[in-house]
């Protein structure tokens, strides 16, 4: 554990950060609980916002383009859903490569991120930037839900190129670390494979079943009947459709693969079910529980 | 609301109980919570358990078998799961015609045991038990987690037969809003579509979900990874699987039904991810977020 103030002294003075949103609004609110004196840079595309986050002290300048940000700061923040990152690297990496700024996304999936770096024409931009994954989420969402605590206690995962250098490496470490996360360094296809299983499929599996739902007549009148089951096993069911396409689209094929393999169980339990096998839908469900119990033991969030 | 205790005293002095897991204990020990002052016999077949339950003071009897239950109580309660109901029910059909004991079960799946009641030769017993199914659960199991607080503000389903003597149904409403709950009466195969539709099918995906993960060689040490969604997903995991696969079996026709709904959608939402169509994606997860969005104002337990 850190327990030193000045060990943890963050080492970017000018911050830009951009999507003010869950994540970056709790980023943004967790740098000035944890005291950064430097100036704060943020965008977003909703321009009011950006200037109403600055009115309130969170931010000091709300820019009108990111465009900029790699030559006018230290550490730059994107928290915009992949596939504006995507874009942003593509068109910026010349910026990203000769800038004064360390760079790094929090978005879902990341192969696509760090493909999008080492596909680039000036690899200088790979040194500068890494892909990072806080594990970090609420059944709200935006600014409005943004909490400085939210990634307390959470797990960050960062996935670096090999090139990466070591201090780039340390620098991005100590600022999550600066706000309460730990964090686990990781190879990029191995997260996205990782969280289309545990993150991704589950998701798909509440936006599903509920869609099925939403098929039937009466839906909205049998609402009223369920029970808290139901309210657990759909609370992913209010997450950003938007977003959410985008996280799929860009983890395609692991997650298709996922799909694949859930069905597979799926029409394993169907057939017991349809032959009237008590015997081998109990060993179905045991060998679920079995894996469930072993969550009440590892880590986790 | 129920505000005067006398309106609130139970019409039934001896009230016997079998099976003593979550929801059986929970019932006891809101009985014993709500001062009722009559004598209460147990059965369970954990032997043992239900002795200690008596020395617990939470019983007055621990019966070596529930055979004469309906001939020497005013209130029976059956808390077993499902198939065990529908064989005491037709073991005991002429028990429970020529008794002196109304009767009750709790179980998750009401269309068999109407039909249990229905198609026995003594239609006497038809009129002198009432399926019910409680609202009610946790993520832990047994009389270890059973709690006398379980059932309060919670909704208790009942699916009398047409023929059902409004005395017999008056006096068991009282007894459910007795200890806590709020009572509804229903149609026993409506119920079953219901619960299907929004208990049994989530259990089966959460089911099926970890029995995918299962399937992976790495799944235990992923679970390090998982992070709250994960969490919330699969909280059902922790189900028993005896139990859930005799509810899935003696609810077989709708659930199937439901699965294949479900399929479908799972199917619609597969093909809109091959196809890398973000918009069709987005589209399906927003139907489905705005079912989810009426259970915000629906009023659940």
């Amino acid at each position: 554990m850190q327990t030193s103030s000045t060990r943890l002294a963050l080492p970017f003075e000018r911050i830009a950060l951009c999507g003010l949103g869950l994540i970056g609004g709790s980023i943004l609110k967790a740098l000035r609980a944890s005291g950064h004196g430097g100036t704060i840079t943020v965008f977003d595309i909703d321009r009011p916002l950006a200037q109403r986050v600055c009115e309130s002290g969170f931010a000091d300048v709300a820019a009108q383009s990111p465009a900029h940000f790699f030559h006018e700061h230290d550490l730059v923040i994107l928290c915009q859903p992949v596939g504006v990152v995507l874009e942003y690297l593509r068109e910026h990496q010349r910026d990203i490569a000769q800038g004064c700024a360390l760079g790094i996304d929090v978005a879902s999936v990341k192969a696509p991120v760090l493909q999008a770096l080492q596909n680039g024409i000036d690899s200088a931009a790979l040194a500068r930037f890494i892909p990072c994954h806080p594990i970090a989420g609420k059944a709200t969402h935006g600014w409005v839900s943004a909490d400085a605590e939210l990634l307390r206690e959470k797990l960050c995962i960062l996935t670096p190129d090999a090139a990466t250098p070591a201090a780039a490496l340390a620098s991005i470490q100590a600022f999550w670390q600066r706000l309460g996360a730990r964090t686990s360094i990781m190879d990029a296809t191995r997260h996205d494979a990782i969280y289309a299983s545990l993150s991704h499929l589950p998701q798909m599996l509440s936006y599903a079943y509920l869609h099925s739902l939403a098929q039937q007549a009466q839906a909205r009148q049998w609402l009223d009947y369920r029970g808290s089951g139901f309210t657990g096993f759909t609370r992913l069911g209010s997450s950003d459709p938007a977003l959410w396409a985008d996280i799929a689209v860009h983890n395609a094929a692991p997650l298709l693969a996922e799909i694949d393999r859930f069905s597979a169980s799926l029409l394993d339990l169907r057939a017991a079910l349809a032959a009237g096998d008590r015997e081998r839908l109990a060993e179905h469900f045991s060998t679920a529980r079995d894996l469930h119990a072993a969550t009440q033991h590892a880590a986790g969030s």
